[in-house]
């Protein structure tokens, strides 16, 4: 892992909670200086907390070929929006309000230069609406990481409306040194394409639980063992290659008019919402967890993670005679 | 693998075409003595070649603890029906067409006990409609298996409206020694479960192309890993406990209402039908292939398979405390 030449181009991230210190762990590994804006007074002291944890993480993990210290040194936190001045990119990963995102997209282009890329980690908020608040949107677009970020390899690159396609490339080339498998995706599109095919099968599963055909149980050991068989080699159109497009169509014929296509909130999922039930977060969700199983499936999936792309190295991501 | 006692109750295996003597590889894994009716002539010569032939596979990918012959010695094959008469468990591999099956019940319900439990390998056809073709419907069941059957971990169990639970879960505890992680599906319905969530995503995938919001290739690349990246640990319900249920309700509420919702074939889908076009076995598909490409991603899916099966075994099923 992380056998790049580093880069050091200097990057800012906006916003250090959870998501927004992996991203800049992820970005310090990769040989950047990172210049951190804490806009949250108790993230300006936890933030480089947060970030130190996880270097040391990384470290036991074999991801990191310096010291701790090395890439701690090359962090700088605060508050002030002119440390972002000598940044080439700046990667916003504040709360999902507009109005906050709004405020934070004034203070970067007020504090940067014009062609300073700037991106946002939303996963909620269409990227055409938030390139409006910034000057020059064409150098905006989402930027979308998975968690954790300095050792998953999704990377989901999204244009607006008004996003210059040379800027989301520039980004796209520069996702290899962070260690990612980076897509663009060229339209705005509601959800992204990841979120929305997941939520094609959420609809289905959910309809199912509550139609009383499958448990909760029985469906995630067939996904597990099926899909789980093939995903990482193939993904979904290779999937249906490999099956063979003819009988595809017959199965099509026979179930998509079975498929479930509610708009609403599924009643399990409203019931749990009222009860606050917050999954492994909060020791309730479609199972129950102490607080010591909750944390053991978070090392878990960070360990399954990086086994998994350990895997996927094996094999190529296309076979070609010539390869 | 494969460290299970072996089983040595005598099984039936009618249909030697690619599934079914896959499928009769598992079962001489398993310690079974393995009767195999060949209802095609070709089959009768083709299918011991082909049980053969998958047998020095598993022999080299390291699955078996006897030399080849060993359970070459185990396997009978006939196009007579009599050769099933003290077989416990039968199972039906022929093709997907009702009149064809209803004749071959027809002849292993004459050729075997009353308590003989039979079951269909199909994927396409209800087990409510099929178990009407055979007395003593209490005994029939689906048991779905994934390609190739002798590696791969999936096994769907689906009772029709008249199937016996204590049936169904005889098979469930024999499909233990098949090194399966079997599940029962209760009720009857179309598609199965595995089938409805994978044609919830590709409709959904396949609408995205259309309306050109992604790529074949963006999609397979995003999912192989950010899906894959949590799939074999999880599965679906666990993965949302996982990413905070409050988070997923208000991504539906987004989400849902712009799922697509077709009943019909995609025009992409029925336009590669109308070009004959059947993935891998034919070169052509979303992806274009030489014959020795094929080849290989048959080669590739086998090993994969083995790999993350192998990788699933390091991580419980589930996590809990006294574990």
């Amino acid at each position: 892992m992380n056998n790049f030449t580093p880069c050091d181009i200097p990057v800012g991230v906006v916003g250090l909670g959870l998501m927004g210190s992996s991203i800049a762990v992820a970005l310090l590994i990769a040989g950047h200086p990172v210049k951190a804006i804490a806009p949250l007074p108790e993230d300006n002291e936890l933030g480089p907390l947060r970030i130190k944890e996880q270097l040391i993480l990384c470290k036991i993990s074999g991801l990191l070929v310096h010291p701790v210290e090395y890439y701690v040194a090359s962090l700088q936190v605060s508050e002030d929006y002119s440390l972002l001045k000598n940044c080439q990119f700046v990667l916003e990963c504040v709360v999902e309000l507009i109005d906050v995102k709004n405020a934070v997209y004034k203070r970067i282009t007020s504090n940067t230069r014009q062609d300073c890329v700037i991106a946002s980690n939303t996963s909620a908020i269409p990227i055409s609406v938030l390139q409006q608040f910034v000057s020059h949107p064409e150098r905006f677009m989402g930027v979308h990481w998975a968690e954790p970020a300095y050792m998953t390899r999704f990377l989901e690159i999204t244009c607006g409306n008004q996003t210059a396609l040379h800027k989301a490339e520039w980004v796209f080339s520069l996702a290899h040194y962070w260690d990612k498998e980076p897509t663009i995706l060229r339209k705005d599109i509601r959800g992204f394409v990841t979120n929305r095919l997941m939520y094609a099968i959420y609809r289905e599963a959910l309809s199912l639980i509550k139609k009383g055909e499958t448990t909760i149980e029985d469906t995630d050991k067939a996904f597990r063992y099926d899909a789980g068989s093939w995903m990482t080699l193939m993904g979904i159109f290779r999937r249906m290659d490999f099956i063979g497009l003819k009988d595809n169509a017959e199965i099509i014929k026979n179930i998509f008019p079975k498929l479930n296509n509610d708009n609403e909130i599924p009643e399990i999922m409203q019931r749990m919402i009222d009860e606050k039930a917050k999954g492994t977060k909060t020791s309730v969700g479609f199972y129950n967890y102490t607080e010591e199983e909750a944390k053991r499936w978070e090392e878990n999936f960070a360990l399954f993670n990086r086994d998994i792309y350990g895997l996927a190295a094996k094999y190529p991501s296309d076979i070609v005679n010539h390869s």
